[in-house]
């Protein structure tokens, strides 16, 4: 399979720059990048990009996928009520069907905002595993033991099984955070990592409670006590931090973590905002999530990119912070080396191809001054025209390419979050 | 011209609730609005909503359209640095016919946003007449007097000249703002307010320099002193209001004026964090603007309406606070009121016909769980599935439906765009 595109903006964004050229996908790999000519090759088809832009796929370097269940469900509450009586109540309901079925109204989602691979924190992997492989989504799957759900040996067991299986998936150790967390579990997992040599990723400091929670229980912040339990050793990285210390922050630095930051449900949830330009000065590793569909509700990578940049400028009081070309590296740079994916980072020859196509013919784009910051601060879902995951397209022109009708994802996850909230009530 | 929508959830915003039935428009009125039946009469054209959603369309009530030619042209900079040295001097290039042309591209943009009323603030009304007249959009013109372009004479013709004249089309009387007038025109406008008894809006208390720099000159903060000329004595309202104090607020109260929030705005500028709850608390009136596209840099209500909830949680240290309910009021009833579109409001028999159609079929959307929150915290332009102003569909399903090809105006921007910024940079 041989696909030309021609005439096209290529944002090279690790050069901070945009070309006009062609390119070239091979099966899944970018084999040419470069200046318009006369091809000689025989294609399977040939895309006019008309002066559209080609760029790499957005990163969602966090997310719980399969809470589509509950998205606008229960607002308007504070994280903790939310959390303790409005999704873990829920969540027991869940089967490992449930959790293949809903994830993919997320994969779903994710088309439609340019999202080329997620790093999915959710219980029941071989779902998330089976829901990507059937689906097409590039996915890293993360552990999510806690001390009511999910065993260390569980995830052990995954990280061997669910890695090098198929070429979209990967697996990585992770809890689900420190407040759902007993120490016996902690220390379990950081023998995991260190004999595996592999990185631990954790929701940390995302509200003040968590972070007061953690130093009353351990004496020390949760970056602090997590690098003490030696879950570190193999680096890895932290969801949200809106609450890091500066001797957290030493703690990123020192291990070389990537820290995503997820401002909708920060700001939904009224956690407060993270020092994103500090972060920058630090040089610190940053990416961006969406966080679940319960808590933000939307995935949307256009949406998080404006709040970091915008939020980044309130919180350092300064409109010249958080410039939105550093904010659109973190949302495509910054996630593929946070989830450990070196080869779907930029759109060079020998990379995977995973790139969508954006439509600078649409109103919000126009007239073009300065395409690069125009993404990050006027971009929205109508301007994601094509996305290809793997070198297959999966979404073009607002029509979805799959292998099932998209009223069968959406009639499947109607039937079981009606399910589950009888369930529920049938409970109380 | 009679438009049967059959099978909708009309969402009746004033009640707060969603019924399903069907929707009659006769020309540019809405003349059913109640149970799906076998209705007896002829119809043009039959929609079947298919279970979508129908609802008043959003009112964008603070924004300087033509501006679209500076988006994205100067970002990342202080709302000072960049108001007097990369807007002011680009504007002084502008010609009426620049502001014809350029006001479409922020038309497209809105009807892409499901706006379908816009309160624009610009220079050259007149234009913006034309462009609203020729391009079927509802606008609402705002004088923009300030000591060196427009004065208030031009204000009080243009207030006369330009209302009654065609339905689409009102003008009311304001000025830029306190920091860019002089008190002797201020006097002046007041003057003429109290003639034709007519409100007046402007800019107010956006940063803190404003406030500041008005009590240095006055003695007063920008609501107090306006208060003391006589401006509001037929009411009125301001746009931003980041920085009311409480004895502002009185002034609004008292007044019974409109405070539009503009959110993306103050965010990318770093000005600050508008109080919502506290306003919801005072019970203000309160509507949503997308301000210009040169400051936001996009225009798009649903990225405005998440701000306005998220950000106003925040602000309150309360995940609780500014329901999304509320939001969606001041989206659309809210707006409506501080614009003085009392028969533009909701969909009721004898209203005018200025509504949208939300598709509930794209991911963002599923599953259904409460749809009025979920417009609020996970809609987006992919949702807004048609778009009618004034009884005529302008968009639909993508496209849209316009006396001249989107091109033109596209072509035409961008030419007026080269043009002065080329002026700009030969007159340095």
């Amino acid at each position: 399979m041989k696909i030309l595109f021609k005439n096209a903006r290529l944002l090279l964004i690790e050069k901070e720059e945009i070309i006009f050229g062609d390119l070239i996908v091979t099966n899944n790999i970018i084999t040419y990048v470069g200046e318009s000519k006369n091809h000689q090759e025989k294609f399977d088809r040939i895309i006019d990009v008309e002066g559209n832009v080609l760029m790499p796929g957005f990163k969602n370097a966090h997310t719980h996928s399969a809470m589509t269940f509950l998205r606008s469900n229960a607002d308007d509450l504070k994280l903790e009520d939310w959390l303790y009586n409005h999704v873990f109540p829920y969540e027991t309901k869940l089967t490992e069907s449930d959790v293949y079925h809903l994830s993919k109204v997320a994969f779903l989602e994710y088309l439609t905002s340019g999202v080329t691979a997620q790093f999915d924190m959710y219980y029941f992997p071989k779902a998330i595993f089976e829901a990507s492989v059937d689906f097409g989504m590039r996915s890293v799957i993360l552990a999510t033991p806690t001390s009511f759900k999910e065993s260390i040996k569980e995830t052990k067991e995954n990280f061997i099984n669910l890695n090098n299986k198929h070429e979209l998936v990967s697996f990585c150790l992770g809890f689900h955070a420190e407040y759902t967390a007993t120490e016996a579990m902690l220390i379990e997992l950081s023998e995991v990592a260190n004999e595996l040599k592999a990185p631990v990723y954790t929701h940390i400091s995302e509200t003040e409670n968590e972070v007061n929670g953690c130093i009353k229980r351990h004496g020390l912040t949760p970056a602090l006590y997590f690098d003490k339990l030696g879950l570190y050793n193999y680096g890895g990285g932290g969801f949200h931090g809106v609450h890091l210390t500066d001797e957290d922050i030493d703690v990123f630095l020192k291990h070389n973590l990537h820290l995503v930051t997820c401002p909708s449900s920060n700001t939904k949830l009224a956690s407060g905002i993270a020092p994103i330009q500090k972060f920058i000065n630090k040089k610190m590793n940053l990416a961006i999530g969406t966080d679940g569909p319960a808590s933000n509700n939307c995935l949307d990578m256009f949406r998080e990119m404006f709040l970091v940049t915008g939020l980044g400028k309130l919180k350092a009081n300064d409109a010249t912070a958080v410039d939105a070309i550093k904010v659109l590296k973190m949302a495509t740079l910054g996630g593929a080396y946070a989830m450990g994916l070196h080869n779907a980072d930029t759109l060079s020859e020998g990379k995977l191809a995973d790139l969508i196509m954006i439509n600078l013919k649409r109103p919000n784009m126009q007239p073009l001054n300065n395409i690069m910051k125009n993404i990050v601060y006027s971009g929205s879902k109508e301007n994601i025209k094509l996305v290809m995951i793997n070198g297959r397209i999966l979404y073009e022109d607002y029509q979805f390419y799959l292998n099932e009708p998209v009223e069968d994802i959406y009639k499947k996850a109607q039937e079981i979050t009606d399910r589950i909230k009888k369930e529920y009530k049938d409970s109380l």
